[in-house]
């Protein structure tokens, strides 16, 4: 169970999705940063659930405490620990699936693995994790702000078959983002993907989507080649987000369509620093961040819990049928935005202090 | 610079594509697995280039030997060393590229990262770094092999615009793979994809392509969950090989496109053991393996260095042109797929070993 | 600042003294095993301050909460967090402190470290970051218990001059321990121990102690060579403990005055197991359990904080002096014993689960 | 087997007493560090068994390479990787200790621990598994020499019952020490050492002894609090090196026996920075250096292999006697020196870099 992540900003999540609470440890950060709960407070905001007819009705307050690691509103280089407590528990909602095991999820596996599971709520495999990753997430976005004004921002591009037309990289903001129920910046498109969740609702169905990420003015050199290369960290931090099936940097899969001609972006020198006139690579080339836009593309799958009957086997080796009850997002990539912008700025927090020490 | 990987059974790579030689330190090996240096090498053959018209002629033996770590045949529990000095160095084919750095390649950013870099043949940021991948990898094969008759293979799947039609799962070989010159197991296929290649190559550009690993009967009950899912490591480890720009497991990014009813997999019990009935999960749900065979593809961009006349910049802020001369693959996808196959038995073989400890 | 320690079963302890609570999360405990808050309690109140008249009278409750990884009594391999919240706070008593470094203590090291500190009641620093540890010690303890009936005891064996002669290994329990108010086994030499921390208290001073450590019946081939062997990690885990000065193993010092003739353990085969005839290896031999008694022995220095006037420089460069006010254990060797088992606990379970993986 | 050591300038070690050789790989160096092969030799020189009749008469010439990471005599931020080939091997001398435990050696726990071991001289718990520490520690040495002219430096304090006088710990110099066979700077208790041992091996036995480590200026605020403690983590390094039984810092085991008004040091400031007027802390506070002098002291057991008679079992159970031939050094804290001095420069240089990146 490695619920531990980075190498020297590094955090540990911890809780279940019924149990008493759930939070984080988050490690490594430098003295000296600035950082409230109110901060942390309006990140959590954004992730939690009940925000809309869109989302879940399931209605917590995900109260966050900073336990420690903070004084005088600074930072003090000891660790950070948030704790928010557990409410609004409807345990017996969950009755049905101690026995059957839900297609899609990991009930199965848990069983699989460790020979029994906390099966109230999905137990760990609960989105409920990621509030511990977006607590500790904010910090480090706060610090990535802090020393090179780092912008991290992700939306949904896709829903089902609706696509976002291209939005200008430039002048994107979390405004417009936070102004659409279903996280995407285009108003006409927003719109149409309402509609297709809604359909999937009513349909007693689910829908999936696709979130692009972008980080604007990452700090230069970030990366630690070889295995942990700026987008092999970022891929590994996005597929452990729950529901995500894909991941691709700049170019991505459609680099495999392509000739090298095509493909590769021109360097030049702009009398001040290096730029390329293209941006194929997403931002990194040889693991490495080179100053240009990071773009990511992540698939999500359909939110696996139904409202319909789906055949299924039990605990004890019946096949039958499951259907759910409880209250579920019919489409899970309407809420990921957060919790993505805030995995990356984890892996470009760990990526820019491991880099302090790469020269002498 | 992290060259490690894994977390109880992990390696380390060392060396550039110019200096004395190139190599690897497997940690974390049980004692007792029987492993051969003859075995090591022909998986490092399958690796090296000068293989056919297809591939570099640049001819290197890569002779391997196991420094450590083996005694009488069989591994002792301690480092296992692997050793490959290296040879046929055309030093001076590199010179232009000490001042120019080469569009779509890692040149400039290690000067970003580190200050200087050595220049030759790309340095560490050389294909021949995967060496230590591939050797240390092939244990980790024999490990699964060994414990749980896991195979693990890996196929190219496009070539440019060319797509192999769906291959069958159950029978496709290794023996297979390597008949083809482009490691596409459809005859015809592999002619088409030869075709696309040789006309990249004649016409001084190169050409993208996309790689396909299938592991038959892995584990069950792999990856740790949160941050370490099986997925999300396997993403890491494939992005983590030069030119990979893009990862997905099962369904992938046609997920995103889904009703979750289309979507999940039903669950059955056969009697015996539980088995779903369909596999968009691509055999891993809630970052836990669950028995059904793992699918990946994984996008490969075209290769970067050209033989034409290309834009870019200096090292000391000059715009010009680079060709570059040489010899290069037209196609990198071509020689992946034994990395891949390594990279994912490494991440199977450190799954497997710290899934020993998660019961009592 | 690494608060996190352990390899595959691994412990991250939080808090500052006067903050808003303390606590740990614990990783990598096996799925099962059996554990509860009165189990952990019963520990922390052990290691609790206000037990007697020879310890600081501040009186904290210490209430621990479970917060995960534990269901319907059983561990569930999920991350397992403990909270204590902070009560009793005197912050004024330390309004000085924050002014005037402690000799002896860490405030001037933590600001030369990191630009400021924490200082209310020594804050990262002070012994109350042991809760966390006792408090996953525990759990260590109680695995170790059930997979081999492993016993682990510590002692107070010196207070300044007053040494504790022999003890009978093979049957010393926990109940002579804490029957007596300095943790010492035998009565008379308790009775001398208690005058000279009495003694030390009516100076206005403090005095240093030794403990000893005892594992019986620990796991036979726990220890990773070559730099985490057994030895190596518990010396690592007692210096971590506050005021910790030194360490040795079996003959430790002693060794360094004998010859080979009298130092090797000859080793017998008793017609079912090997075992050594003398143990002045102290159960580890290349840093490998070979299943003796483990015995080590630990010197803490005299408490710093005194209610004498010090010497001593304040945080902006004035040279003066500084009466400590507040509650102070003369003797802070009389309360490490439960912290040293946990420390040795930890490390046991840690190398106990390593070693499930050593062998094909 | 955790051959790794180290945070974030850590090395792996590889390799067997009578293998095909030894080496290691150190990463996280900086980029931009000169270092020679020379340098390096001359470390391992000094480690090297065959200098003086005082020593095993075993004579390799441990010649070592660089194989990667070191370009135009500086390093490139890219593993670094050493390999010394193994010579002058009379496996043969090694026979009997296939069948007979070597009591006070860890033979019989390799064989508990692994199932099974490479018998020959002791295979990887053999003294040659320091050359890898050696290299990487000059390394580490030349960083923290080039950053803080720190010195690091360590001697033969105790032979048996022969202890050294005090030395001036601001002038003693490797000069001093590597003058005098026994590695003692005093020359009339090197006279009285010298026949200490060579009456040791007249009696077909050996000796143990003590070594003390001294660093003069080193890095201030280094050591990570609560476990990676800088005098925790010097601990772990020595006790890791082979016949090490203790270890003490500062007042070490006689702190013990103090009122903490003695203990006690004072801190003033002297106008440009701050110091203690004692050092009974032995440069560490709270586990933070403070930039006082970190003066340690360690016990080496005497040489576990003795040319007398001993009892001891066979790997099948029977009991009888083994007389050890082949060469052998009488007192292994003779060429302990070294070692010592490359663990506490692999500690300082890691605690340095962490220490980069614990302010904002």
């Amino acid at each position: 169970m490695s619920s531990t992540f980075g190498t020297v900003f590094f955090v540990t999540t911890w809780g279940e999705s019924h149990g008493k609470g759930v939070g984080a440890v988050l490690e490594g950060c430098p003295a000296g940063l600035p950082i409230t709960e109110e901060e942390i407070q309006a990140a959590l905001d954004r992730r939690r659930p009940g925000q809309n007819k869109l989302t879940t009705p399931r209605n917590e307050k995900d109260q966050v405490r900073i336990m420690s690691g903070v004084f005088e509103g600074k930072t003090t280089g000891t660790p950070i620990s948030f704790v928010v407590e557990n409410e609004d528990q409807h345990s017996n909602d969950y009755e049905d699936i101690k026995k059957w095991y839900r297609p899609g999820h990991a009930d199965l596996c848990y069983d699989l693995k460790y020979g029994f599971r906390d099966y109230r709520g999905g137990g760990r495999s609960s989105a409920r994790e990621t509030i511990g990753r977006v607590a500790a997430g904010e910090v480090a976005r706060k610090l990535l702000k802090t020393v090179n004004q780092t912008e991290i921002l992700a939306w949904v591009s896709s829903v089902g078959n609706i696509d976002c037309p291209p939005v200008d990289l430039d002048t994107i903001s979390m405004e417009q983002i936070e102004a659409s129920p279903v996280r995407c910046p285009d108003p006409a498109t927003s719109a149409a993907m309402e509609q297709e969740v809604l359909d999937a609702r009513k349909n007693k169905d689910s829908v999936g989507g696709i979130v692009t990420l972008l980080v604007r003015k990452p700090p230069i050199g970030l990366g630690e080649p070889v295995f942990d290369k700026l987008d092999a960290k970022l891929a590994q931090a996005m597929l452990s987000i729950p529901a995500c099936k894909g991941f691709e940097i700049g170019s991505g899969f459609s680099a495999a369509r392509m000739r090298g001609s095509q493909h590769n972006d021109t360097i030049y020198f702009d009398g001040r620093e290096y730029h390329t006139k293209t941006n194929n690579a997403g931002g990194v080339l040889g693991g490495i961040s080179n100053g240009e836009y990071i773009v990511c593309r992540l698939a999500f799958k359909p939110t696996a819990t139904l409202l319909q009957a789906q055949d299924t086997a039990s605990n004890n080796g019946e096949n039958g049928q499951l259907s759910a009850k409880g209250r579920h997002d019919p489409c899970v990539a309407l809420r990921a935005p957060v919790i993505v912008e805030s995995m990356a700025a984890l892996v470009l927090a760990d990526m820019y202090l491991q880099q302090k020490r790469n020269c002498l």
